[in-house]
């Protein structure tokens, strides 16, 4: 590998909380020469903890477009938006530049498959599954899907009781093998984070963290990027905004500054 | 039908200039009892004069969720998100409350489809193509769509030498015709109006203006709520932020304050 | 709006029983400017009091198309095929002229769409399913569609004891919603009338009555035909059959005589 | 095989000019146990010499069920309706009794793709792609299907100038294989007959003649009929409509006459 | 019918103990005039009784091929890949000559949508269900599948306890028809046979035996390509290796060695 | 990363001519800590040059099979399955206990999507076409394919005359650019080799080797299942034969001997 990759783990949210855990999820998992920055959005966007509507994610949008130009600006060599809903992918790797962006559902279905024919998704809330659905769908992977299953959780209680947490998840995955011939598992949310490991070893199925999956796949991105060039296509669909319009029309003028950013080398 | 009407046409830009023109089209074809207020986003966002790209789309998404809650609040009947991408329109229908939500694509394809099998869409640019696609696949409309055909301009070009336009999309239109056997024609831009009639004079197919489209279409909406208490579904994936939540995250607080109105009665 | 529209309701079965009842529901939900003839196609075919079997459909099929001519000749702007399975739609429009055809079933779901992402149909018998199916995959709702319940009535036993029919209407409707994640509810047959507005208001998601649906959405279409010129295209698939030949073959040579017909002003 | 196979070639247009030929063709072809009755649906419903339209198609659909109905009253093991739209085989199928009922178009892709895994189908107008799109896909052969290719002559024009024909045919065939990679042939109209052998011989594919097709897999499904039980189901889609309201509404009461009938032993 | 067809029933495992009992049951079911040879792999690929893992199938596609080649030199007419997963039925195809290739799921399917619209297919284990679907779905007929029931048994305990075995087929059958809405039934294991007639006869709904629709489906394409020419295509994806490649490669030096063979006349 | 990962690219056919090449590149593009043996099947099944059909395919199926298993039981980390068809690919993935399996083709589809919205392949024959697609739809990436452009050359002749080969892969993928809209290009077979880069680079968008693709898909497929225990899944289809079985049926007593082994460290 020619050089130390530089990767954003960006919470779209304006809330910095789990910040340090997931800094510490990449300190344990990141491969050395890695450089990774966890941040999130800052409080420009109100206080919200989730990203569980529509309307939360659209009201983030703005910001994260900004904040995408930034890291691109920076010289960041992949980007992982982390909220399950990949929210905006499409959007942020048009303005991305040469920086690949990458979300944990796209990133965990990419591995779910090379393990497995049929997946499960384990999500919060019945309110969640349309979404998600349709942008799996766009993906492609629509006919692979073998359910979705909801524990009725919002993503704020995920982290409050763990056991209870813990024995909902296991039971909601168990049910999707069982019930819808799923093969493997997805947990669909960044904040189910820390149960993985232990549903895997109880179900004898692959059970995918997306945090971790999105940090890999960045990762992996990156390298690709560096050592064959392999970076965002810039035609068709994929071209960005004219610099001259760009500048007429006075966007990306202000820095975009990020919440408080934990370096994790 | 009982009473006015009310319906906003949202340009979602923050650029006005056309804003007039608009308003005469809507005062020559709206229906009597129809009060229509015709704005933009103001300049809030930069001074983009078109959404071509998915960056730009992305940049106004916050403040389109905004002035959709702001326009349900101000007893809108129904709103028109006045661009041909849609844009956001499932993340505007979440937060409408009882406002109804259209835009220019969705309510275009509904009327050629009552007319034809098939339908193509004069777009400016290859580029938005991808988008679109996606969008009409969603809907349900792909297997219905014979072909999109490019005039290669941008947006702003549309109405600078009205002749040059005038010839071009008839020229893509017709080849839409004899080469992908479209049936009918949709125009995929808000800003190819003024066009329609003679295009769809000579070609002798139906050819629909998308603004026009929108405003009908939206104006029937806004009758059947009032009429028939069909107003937007709060259940699943249409279930908006909770109350509670959205005063916690202090969203929505200070009053949204769209650009210049031209109010049409 | 520049003139009276003319709409004829046509009920495609040999039997008037219900013709009074349609035509005081159209008396109250119609423009005031449009004017209704509800009619059905007198007993030429039998008095099938239903078209539950493809069998009834075929065997009305002829009167229909002689229908649906006698009518785009009599001048009307719209005809409604006053059946959920809209059968011979695309049939009738061939031969329509410059009228324009709609029918219940692509009318309700079209509203449904507007003010939810998923809807349930709700059938008589489960017999009507695969039709139906095919037919909403046709028109590209299929991933729309969250189920059909089926009350495991025949279309004659709807109006025959309100109170029973009220409350298996509101079962699979309430089962619908809670099971398959129905967001709307579209009642599918057109003698599932009088029943919409009470499971509206008691599941509080909308519920959308076929008739009226079809009534508004023909209406919409006659303004929009007037108004905009956009009639049916005859291109391609649209395209009719050539006078010369329906000369030579001597089709429509005597005039079609509707059953009793109901002039709603 | 038991018996005699008794099968019905019924063109569904009341026109009997080709009768004479197909019986030909069919004597020529069939099994020896096997009689075929070959006929038209008599002058009932105009001089149509080709049902291109859909109106016309609609216009012989209630005959075309009675014509069903009696057949199978009549102990026909299979009907063949003799149109590549493959009119009304749903529906007639619906009221066959245990008569099992074929269409030359989805008898002729059965075959071809037995030797092949794409197949173009030629066709006289443009006008027909959509409908017969439509129904291959319903049929589930979309994904192998090649292409349409028109040689713009309508139906009664095939059997005018042999040499003509013959030439248009092979030039779209040919294309359709060179062009689209077909890798087999279906002639789209039963009135294509008598080239597919030459068509065949010279393009080195498959060339798959509608009517051949469709009396061979008439004559498949009337021994397995007989030998193995395999008759039609009754059940949900196929469920037929009562007894009891075929009588009370008076349905087939007067026993269907046919055209002239010629009995090919 | 021009000569005797001659017809390879083959079992592509290592494995002849069932081959009398299918060349009884040919015996009983072909046309006089066919010559059926039964036989399976011999022993080369170990002892194999049933290919319920893709791995099994994978060991003997080799020979499979191999045989294919042989039996295509040896005249036949058609050759039956005698397992319900059609192993390799296209890879066959290709190498096949002018020999056609069948199997007995896509066989069974064509049955069974002649006499409905919607099948389902009674298997042994649900491991076999997604290899089956995707084969399904590859050939068209996804949205026709009502469902597969699995009765979990292995392939070997079919015909071990003949009372077990046709009580589980007909649970599940039944259930099938019942909660699937399946209106015809497809046993999916050649070695479920002995059972179609009773369900049959219990269910009311075509039940399909593969093997027996094989055989007659093999008969009916051995007989079009000898009196119509309608042989394999060797166009494009049907395109065999070329001889000089071949022998280039010295494949298929070593004629291939049949297991006991059980001529059938 | 925890230990060196052990990786197998395997060329699925008996001709080893490449090996050193393959091992060449792979020794440049390797992590350190990875070790890699390149092999191929041994002459055991002919000395085939090309997989180009798929007669070829299944000859080398029984091989490739017990290739795996010997793989899998040598304690590779991950297997590379040499060939763009990506044949057999989910028939080894059963068999392969905890290694995983990958292959050129669904790795290069990742890694260009992740970099665009729609790909073209450049492959050598039209023949190859149709498995390509039918695999490309199977793992769900149907919508996202521009186009296959073939340069009409042989697998064997890519690597004669580079100047003409380089000329022709760059105008076909060109061509996809302008002609098919491809935003970026994958070269569909492994012995296009060597080309990439100035593709790549005179093009302007990703063009993806599937060599180095597969390398680096399978050394982080392999890295995930060390460090998260995300090991293929053994449940429903992916269930392996039982060991009682593959004892009873005298699989796999042999071990498998590869061909020449090049180890690269």
């Amino acid at each position: 590998m020619k050089d130390t990759l530089k990767i954003m783990y960006l919470s779209p949210i304006g809330f910095s909380a789990y910040d340090t855990i997931f800094a510490e999820m990449i300190k344990e998992n990141k491969f050395s020469n890695t450089e990774v920055h966890v941040t999130s959005m800052s409080s420009r966007v109100g206080l919200m903890d989730n990203l569980e509507y529509r309307t939360y994610n659209a009201l983030i949008a703005t910001e994260l477009i900004k904040a995408t130009r930034q890291a691109s600006k920076e010289g960041f060599d992949a980007l992982i938006i982390g909220c399950f809903y990949d929210p905006f992918l499409l959007d942020a790797r048009e303005i991305s530049g040469d920086m690949v962006v990458v979300g944990p559902s796209h990133s965990s279905i990419e591995i779910a498959l090379k393990l497995s024919n049929k997946f499960s998704v384990i999500i919060g809330q019945t309110k969640w599954e349309h979404e998600m659905h349709s942008t799996i769908k766009e993906y492609g992977y629509g006919e692979h899907l073998a359910s979705f299953r909801s524990v009725e959780m919002n993503v704020c209680e995920f982290q409050k009781d763990h056991d209870i947490t813990a024995s909902k998840l296991f039971k909601a995955a168990e049910m999707a093998v069982k019930e819808d011939h799923a093969e493997s598992i997805i947990l669909g949310c960044t904040l189910e984070f820390g149960f993985y490991e232990k549903i895997q070893e109880k179900l004898q199925v692959p059970v995918i963290d997306p945090s971790l999956a999105s940090l890999k796949q960045a990762e992996q991105a990156a390298y690709l990027k560096r050592n064959f060039g392999w970076k965002p296509s810039r035609k068709w669909s994929c071209e960005a905004p004219p610099c001259a319009d760009i500048e007429q029309f006075g966007l990306f003028k202000e820095e975009f500054v990020f919440g408080n950013r934990i370096i994790v080398k």
